[in-house]
């Protein structure tokens, strides 16, 4: 101590700022690590990923998500191609005795020259947490069956694996994410939009929405995937007479908007485990007073840190990119929300949309104020730490364009493809793990320990 | 010359530093007018302004607006409380003789437990530029004629007086700057939003709605009001079941949005005499990649400065505010477009939402990079000037409660209620006048000769 002060009245003013800043978070990382050089592509549509299922109007792009806020519910989606067959689920505790069943509902929407398959969404209830179901539709012509464990009760020291999947599409790369995401293990997918990546191909051929939905499968049909929407959702496109946006989104991947009381399915939230995760969207009205900052505004009163001690914040556009690619793009959600999730004390906050990943300090930027010109991130430990994770490996291929040098709120960043997991261990320790899936190798390329900003609040996790 | 470097060697920095800040802009002024103090009341139901139309079934809340993007077509609407009626309009160029008509379409709508009445739309078109029309509906039952001028056909330097009003409302102050702009005569309304305030009433009572239209019908049935969408026309109220937003205003008000490409009625533009008017909406997407951002940005690139000189813009939530109410609430949506208002070199952006008079000088803020720090608005002549007229007088009440010091880019402001007018002479010069209507007096308060952005870009005009 006597030491540092003898070295502070020697140093000139320059130096003494240099050294604050210092002071305020380790020097960021860009990492070194460089793929080899090959051409993103889609796989082919005969890819073995996409296959068909067997059988006469068989049960295809079958996918859960979440029914209700917690997981006693649970809904799940298919795709019949031949004719409407039957709505019916059947489900239970064993394969050989599915003594219970719900009846769904379907749809089916135009898009352009397309017409999508007979959509079909059934809500499972009366479900017990944390245990394993079986379940069977498609009676009448063609039975398949899968299954899926509930997640546990929230509860404030209930552990749970998360996978965390970005910007996926349906290229090789994608294939060797949720290849590397099943080896890994988790038990539910944050999934922080651009999904298909249908709207790459002319007319934004949404029979491309179809087969991302057959490859998928292996993964969504046996876990919840909670979904986020990304601008590659919008399919926005009214040279086409296309102006209804998000219009094959919501008809094939419904969320439990209501139970959290929202209004629209975009923004909504679940509690499992010790996480309550809320979902907002980047493409909706965010202004005052609209639907969405209503919702959030009374959301964010309503989590219960002692119940579910870790808050998660899921968006699409990240407010925190120090890529070129979409370089501050989120920067009007931020102004908006930011200072709300400072004041709940977020833990995290998970963003797609920049094909690279990037994780960040706890920094925030609230105290402007349109004259006093203080707009620049500052150090902060009731910030959330800012991940963006959108490398699943879509046709666009990687933002290898990092800005220089290396913003002060940027603790780690690498452009390469991957996913993440993070694994709650109770309400004051979480783990985070960024997997690089680069050239076959699945690596772990950056970790870290996160420490619950309600419970620590004052332990700084992010240096 | 030689005087003022002499004065600049002898000064200290700071004094510098200040020197160059009072160059940058003459000191704004923050008006001492205080109007006697009084109650904001709504006129009662019975009032004279919200009588019916004497006749069975008689057309009641005549309004008319822009048909197509430059007013050779016109849209006209009413509303029948007993039967359906006709949806027939006749017109033609005396009241005599009224040989065209046009057929319309009818809707309903459904709010809570108010249902409403039968609301006509019908648009006429084949309309010559700066003609008088006569036009009549009702066949069958009630007949009721009224007429109107279409505007001059769009060029360079066409003459034309806009009026431009906010926060309406319809309460006895409501009424007075109705009649006070009814008296200085302008050919067609800027509405910047917040029309009925019905919201104010319990379960949004949606008779507030008809009656609004009844006590405007004396203006707008004869000439053409063109509507933004303020907070109020939200009518977003899900504890009532009532979840989707602007119901009642996009029932009651139609907009040409088609005619200007947009796919949304609450964002599209036209084109009046010497004027281009972009209509925005503050409480809509304006993400990129949405559909709002979409439009504008291909719309800045479709105006032609040559034909319409004259770039305005209307919105409801203000981006440059120096009122405590309210204050920064149209920050998100000024990061995200004030680069492209600047760019096009606009002229004026109008707003409403706060409940008094400002006008800006010519300020932008748009150096800023999320590191950087660069976020005061600076002086810049390519920018728009901000002109808050959110001061129709509505329930409720004078927002009076300015920041201090008045900031640099506030060049006048005042806590009065009252509308303004835009008068363009030609392509380089228009007069803008605000009057205060206060207790009874009108009152030219404030006045500024616009000078127009892109035919005299160097010229500043806002000091
Ligand atoms: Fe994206
Ligand atoms: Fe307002």
């Amino acid at each position: 101590m006597g030491g540092a002060r003898r070295l502070l009245v020697l140093l000139p003013l320059a130096a003494l700022l240099l050294l604050a800043t210092a002071a305020g978070a380790t020097a960021g990382v860009t990492s070194g690590y460089r793929r080899k050089p090959e051409a993103t592509a889609d796989m082919p549509l005969d890819a073995d990923v996409f296959r068909l299922p067997h059988g006469y109007n068989a049960p295809q792009q079958v996918h859960i998500t979440l029914g209700d806020q917690t997981g006693t519910a649970m809904t799940v989606s298919w795709v019949t191609a031949s004719e409407p067959g039957s709505n019916t689920v059947a489900y239970g505790r064993s394969p050989k005795k599915m003594e219970m069943s719900a009846q769904g509902t379907q749809t089916r929407y135009d898009y352009y020259n397309y017409t999508s398959g007979f959509i079909h969404h059934c809500t499972l209830t009366g479900l017990k947490h944390g245990v394993k179901y079986w379940y069977a539709m498609g009676f009448g012509h063609t039975v398949r069956t899968f299954s899926f464990t509930t997640p546990p009760k929230p509860g404030p020291d209930v552990p749970f694996k998360f996978g965390l999947i970005g910007d996926l599409g349906q290229t090789f790369d994608s294939n060797s994410t949720l290849s590397h995401y099943d080896a890994n293990g988790g038990s539910a997918v944050l999934f922080v939009g651009d999904l298909s990546y249908a709207d790459a191909y002319p007319l934004h051929d949404n029979n491309r929405w179809d087969s991302w939905a057959r490859f998928v499968e292996r993964s969504v049909a046996y876990q919840p995937w909670l979904w986020t929407a990304g601008n590659h959702e919008l399919d926005y496109a009214p040279e086409i007479g296309e102006a209804t946006p998000f219009k094959p989104f919501t008809h094939r991947y419904p969320t439990p908007f209501r139970a959290s009381g929202s209004t629209e399915p975009l923004w909504y939230s679940v509690k499992i485990a010790s996480a309550h995760v809320v979902v907002l969207s980047s493409y909706s009205a965010y202004g005052q007073y609209t639907p969405q900052w209503t919702w959030l505004d009374a959301e964010l009163r309503r989590v219960d840190r002692k119940v579910t001690p870790w808050l998660v914040v899921l968006m699409h556009s990240p407010w925190y990119n120090s890529n070129g690619y979409h370089y501050m793009e989120g920067e009007s959600m931020r102004v908006q929300f930011e200072r709300w999730l400072v004041d709940a004390k977020v833990d995290l906050v998970l963003a797609g949309h920049v094909h690279s990943y990037e994780r960040s300090h706890r920094f925030s930027n609230v105290a402007y104020d349109i004259i006093n010109g203080k707009a620049t991130p500052v150090r902060n430990l009731d910030a959330p730490m800012y991940i963006n994770i959108g490398d699943g490996g879509n046709i666009e291929g990687i933002a290898n364009n990092f800005t220089k040098p290396q913003p002060r709120y940027s603790a780690f960043r690498e452009a390469s493809f991957g996913h993440a997991t993070l694994e709650i261990k109770n309400r004051t320790h979480a783990y985070y793990e960024w997997h690089r899936n680069h050239d076959g190798a699945k690596v772990v390329a950056d970790s870290v320990w996160l420490i619950n900003r309600y419970w620590m609040p004052t332990h700084d996790d992010s240096n």
